[in-house]
């Protein structure tokens, strides 16, 4: 067997997802199923997205627009922000490598909640990053305990705001302290996946802060409230430099074709964003009274999913769940073996959740 | 400004390419503007691909599958490999830097031809290998000199065959030589983006190879005769080894759901490919006796691009043939300052390419 790269031997071999078909055919479901194991949009893709991926399929034959001009204008006109600060990737994943393919050399500290994201783990791994895990405190960043950890050789600190699985959110009044406290060395990753969902006046938008502090990073996706997980576009905002070394260590057309497109047209969709961020309070909503009358703890999120406290080990709520044809997502990888994460569906599919954990509580 | 990786301190920064409408309006250019540099197929996306992708667009809201299990099947019966030993890729420049990823320690030696695919070089400088690099002779891969320069620190060999820019081809004979010279610690990493274009019986087709050579890595891609480059599918065949180590590095989801779709339906539509290599070999012999007539000497090619000497700089025949609305494309990066690379077109292309050139040289 031909040698490993040193930092590559100890990553634990890769073990693919699998397709909703396959799973029914392998459990023997019948009917239909319903998957809210992923945080995507209940909604489907937006319309106007559709529609605008249409028109660009006769010219699929062509590369892409390596520079993805057209939709960094897009972002850069709706955020204010100029083009040479904002970078677009294959999925925000791929950004959030980036960051590390640029600037971790062996042995640089990176510091993250614990539990976090499986990726921010691996990406550290990949480049022999040193990872600072600071625990959560009631579901929560320790924001205390991660500013107390940055010393000369931190290089970055990446946490995602909201959490994903908890759903709780840093405040705005949190966030303007502790970015204060950010030395010029360190670069600050904001993972704001689910940014859009967030009416709330208390929650601190990344890119508001991008202007005082250069060594920021906003990362964006438009695999959540835009409704196109599947052509995988994230986005990110940072200063000059930082946009510019990132730009440097990517692949050339990393941006499909279909993905640009869509992605322009999704965010002029503002009907829709308006409707999914309805849809989403109410299936909250909805879940909170029901999951109080059937005593289960949940937390309060700010995203598009909640995870819910069962007595039973989750992997047995799971099974339960799956075979009356409801998926939804473990999160044992975040060291959580009594919880279960679900994404906020339609009213339709709440309720039939709602049904099924009735059944099997 | 924040300290770069080491690796990446000397990677030049990046310059993005232009959209063809930005061109136009710089250049102040009317008229239909024709484009032949990306080595793209000029017959378009196949219709196939197109109705299988108009059918996944109301998914787009869900993730890709994460191990493309439906497009490795057909690749596997078409291939007759089995789909453990494949691997899909955000284009095959993505499989290039995986492999980097995960065998390429610091001041590991990689061989590679002089002039090579940019690609190669970037992801090693990133990776902290050691080219070695072999230049060309008579514009093919110089396979003595190549199997010369393996030493105990060669990790990598990465060849394309045939050679973009030149079009050359290493032959069956000379391969089944090489191949066996090869030591158990060195991949080998055949690049074979056009060969399909490729009928000839003297050409190796690297995928035979596999099953006596457990280090050998053959790379394809849809974005030639495929018609599929804006979505941004490649694939790798390799042993179940490399090919587990490959899936290890890279990044979940990173082949977009749109491609997916588009490649499977585009693998099973064998009138689309006989149409376009018919049409890429009467381009080449329109090409060939048009040259010879204008007195330009040309390097016969196994792609579908020819390279063209001129007695001018090569940027100056760029800049007159793009002021007549027909961008070729200069390959300077490749240490070829009086060659241009022409993609072969349609027949009503390629003779619009001709008429400019009369009008030029």
């Amino acid at each position: 067997m031909i040698e490993l790269r040193n930092f590559v031997k100890n990553i634990k071999p890769y073990k693919p997802g699998k397709a909703i078909e396959d799973i029914a055919r392998e459990q023997g479901l019948t009917g239909e199923i319903l998957k809210l194991a992923s945080n995507e949009n209940p909604l489907g893709p937006p319309p106007t997205a559709v529609a605008a991926l249409k028109k660009s399929l006769n010219k699929l034959n062509i590369y892409p627009d390596d520079n993805c001009f057209h939709l960094k204008h897009r972002l850069s006109t709706k955020y204010k922000i100029p083009i040479n600060q904002i970078i677009i990737g294959n999925g925000s994943v791929e950004l959030i490598e980036l960051i590390f393919k640029a600037y971790v050399n062996p042995g640089d500290e990176v510091i993250m909640s614990e539990p976090s994201f499986i990726m921010y783990k691996i990406a550290c791994q990949i480049f022999g990053g040193k990872m600072v895990s600071i625990p959560l405190v009631d579901f929560k960043h320790n924001i205390e305990k991660i500013t107390q950890a940055i010393n000369t050789k931190t290089k970055i600190i990446i946490i995602d705001n909201p959490i994903n699985p908890t759903g709780t959110i840093i405040t705005k009044e949190q966030f303007d302290q502790f970015i204060k406290k950010i030395p010029d060395h360190v670069i600050l990753v904001i993972d704001e996946a689910y940014n859009e969902y967030i009416e709330d006046e208390f929650y601190p938008k990344a890119p508001n802060y991008l202007l005082k502090h250069s060594n920021l990073i906003a990362l964006h996706t438009f695999s959540k409230i835009y409704g196109l997980a599947g052509l995988r576009i994230g986005y990110g905002f940072s200063s000059p430099d930082i946009i510019t070394a990132l730009m440097k260590v990517r692949l050339p057309f990393n941006v499909n074709r279909a993905g640009q497109a869509a992605a322009s047209a999704a965010l002029d969709d503002k009907d829709f964003v308006k409707k999914s961020i309805a849809n989403n309070e109410e299936g909250k909503k909805f879940f909170y009274k029901e999951l109080k009358k059937l005593g289960l703890e949940y937390v309060p999120t700010y995203g598009n999913f909640i995870m819910v406290e069962f007595s039973k080990e989750a992997m047995e709520i799971f099974n339960l769940a799956q075979k009356r044809g409801v998926i939804l997502r473990t999160i044992y990888e975040y060291g959580l073996s009594h919880h279960l994460r679900i994404t906020i569906g339609t009213p339709q599919q709440n309720e039939r959740v709602i049904r099924v954990l009735k059944e099997i509580i």
